[in-house]
């Protein structure tokens, strides 16, 4: 039997990580994967894309796991060095493999294109190495053994990396004889701030002793962790330190388990025959982009206005002028009648409204930059909220999409969380 | 003089980084700004909250640099570990820092609630350690040496921790006479795949000696970045590879400078006094959110009707019953309904639609996954596009968003690109 993977690290290549052009999605896509198989994400790196600096990342890595990710870096240009580096970590040389480029000609044949030139550099993998079947895209991933650690060498094309983890790298982790690291549960809290849910749940945070429970906070949503060992004596202690926090949540407790508030709004929804529209100022789209991240999320959203201009609001939603010009945009009084507004228009069960001004311009000593108003319109009648978000436009849009969610959430009747899953 | 700061490593702490539950976007927000003054990030590593494999990574990434940003675990929870474990990598106590505790009760003040017990422990520092104010939320930063390299503390929740950095760790930067590391340009391209725009520069990609150029893709957009000396050769140099790839890459090439395609849309609609409405599907608010992500894009965006049942379509943006009858959601025809729907309705410029099946549910064999049917409608009439796009959920969506933009930069008429800035 291969030896069981118990530390996994993840290591992601490209300029575009150190030069900060953007964030890396790769590895918390794939630390999430592993660890819901039970497995231990010790650590996770980006460096940029000089073969040096990858292969000596690649060397560290893989002496400290047992299992080594590797993201980016195997594309078709003269940048992508990737191939070399890890050669280089293995002690091997480069060479063009068969498996490789008859995966790179049925890509191309796939897509009806004519590869070039430079794709053909694709089919270069380091001696001994095993490829990994890309069914997206052009760049075929590979593995190998570096010490006694399995290095899987993937694109670091979103896209790419997903579906081949999810069509190749798994199989192979399980083939591995996966370790399960314990057991863990999740608990999804929205309404309170990090402090007080830190305070509520103090008694089980301070502990020594499993079940080990944190917290992490994300725009509104704090999530807390508690984990603990996959035996008996484990899930017995899980349970009683989940139902002691449950009674400490309350309400705000919306969900357990991997959920998303937005996922757990649909679920809801959905559950309970009913349907939303929106009517977005200040999020911009954001609600609407949140509620259709989640797939079927067509069974219960009909639509939404994003209404930024107030001519818009006037004619899309039939928000009366003497509100716009009495109130203004940013008011109770609009934000009550925008969601009546999308309610009618739509035929939805619910109407939900934000306005508000998410900077850095507009603000006024009566109205500060960070001000939204949050409307509910439903079979119940409307239900209004005003808040005042700390910092900048990402951080006021942010906050404004997970309240208007929630607010939701509520006028459903929160009830029960649903079942652990 | 102080030293001057030429490496600089980012150290992002927290469960939720390698569990996945959340991409690190601070690391990527803090070395971009440090790339733009000059500073060469050299390393990116994300860590749990466990005290030793915080001091640890501290110790290690502080020998290498002469910067050390590390952010998160200073919150006001037990598994905040941060404090503790900078101190042990600085071989220090830690206490209670009158400073710091007078920045708590500033912010509680200022915010009108009372702090609880456990936001004291906040006012825990590092001894010798010098706080950073925190001007959003409760969590005084703080900074100190260890060895030879300036670490700088900062709460890992984006909003504070940008805040801060604007405010006070820029100033701490530039103090310690940065030292600038070269100068950058960067080219941002729309609708070629990354094989071809690399076998399009390739000449340049290819030299071992300045500017050197590299190449990352998202989304469909590919970002090309040339760096070289910031003396006059270099310069010169970067003006010659600057425009040799200008004309390589004809009007894909929409921007100079780290701008991008949603805020060169907008400027290009503000700079021709023109306006913009949508008409979403598939892509379900996520146009408008990349619009309304630029600030000051009210001045040109009017709305967006985002449209996931039939009957809003019809409504809304009275799309012929027929032709959803006939063509199916998902079709050229009604993309052009939909596009001139929302220009009429509006009384913007232009009218941008997409309707598609993003997956993973929806496709059929004439239909399948990924198909999304677009339309632009302006004074010159409609341009349809018909793609299909691999990949996920996620990604056809992400890709379909770039394309509905790119389709409004060419009805805009390209143009040759704005100024580098």
């Amino acid at each position: 039997l291969p030896e069981p993977i118990r530390r996994v690290a993840i290591l992601s290549t490209g300029e575009e990580l150190v030069r900060g052009a953007i964030a890396d999605t790769n590895a918390p896509y794939m630390a999430g994967l592993l660890r819901r198989l039970g497995a231990n994400v010790v650590e996770v790196r980006q460096v940029g894309d000089g073969r040096e600096a990858i292969a000596q990342a690649a060397a560290e890595l893989a002496a400290r796991c047992d299992l080594l990710l590797v993201t980016g870096g195997i594309g078709p240009t003269a940048d992508d060095r990737t191939r070399e580096a890890i050669a280089d970590a293995a002690a091997v040389g480069v060479r063009e493999e068969p498996a490789a480029l008859a995966e790179v000609e049925a890509y191309f044949q796939r897509v009806g294109r004519t590869p070039s030139a430079s794709n053909r550099q694709q089919a270069r993998l380091p001696a001994g190495a095993t490829v990994v079947r890309n069914p997206v895209g052009s760049a075929p991933g590979f593995s190998l053994t570096i010490g006694g650690a399995l290095v899987v060498v993937l694109p670091g094309v979103p896209g790419e990396m997903r579906a081949m983890v999810a069509a190749s790298v798994l199989p192979l982790v399980r083939a591995r004889n996966l370790e399960l690291g314990g057991e863990t549960r999740l608990l999804q809290v929205v309404g309170l701030p990090e402090s007080v849910v830190g305070e509520r749940i103090d008694a089980w945070m301070r502990r020594r002793e499993p079940p080990l429970v944190s917290v992490t906070v994300a725009a509104g949503c704090v999530t807390i962790c508690a984990a603990d060992t996959a035996d008996a004596a484990g899930r017995s202690r899980l349970d009683e330190c989940v139902a002691g926090m449950r009674t400490a949540l309350g309400d705000h407790l919306f969900a357990e388990g991997d959920v998303t508030l937005a996922a757990h709004v649909v679920e809801r929804l959905r559950a309970l025959g009913r349907s939303v529209a929106l009517a977005e100022s200040c999020t911009g789209g954001l609600v609407a982009a949140a509620l259709t991240d989640v797939p079927g999320s067509s069974d219960v959203f009909l639509e939404s206005s994003v209404v930024y201009a107030n001519e818009a609001k006037l004619r899309t939603l039939a928000v009366p002028e003497a509100l716009l010009r009495e109130h203004g945009a940013v008011s109770e009084a609009v934000a009550r009648a925008m969601a009546e507004g999308v309610r009618r228009a739509s035929g939805a069960t619910f109407g939900v409204s934000t306005t508000g001004i998410a900077g850095p311009g507009g603000g006024t000593p009566e109205k500060p930059v960070g001000l939204v108003h949050f409307a509910v319109a439903g079979p119940g009648g409307v239900t209004h909220l005003g808040k005042r978000f700390p910092g900048d436009r990402a951080m006021v849009r942010s906050f404004a999409v997970t309240t208007a969610l929630d607010l939701l959430r509520r006028a459903l009747g929160c009830g029960p969380p649903p079942a652990p899953r």
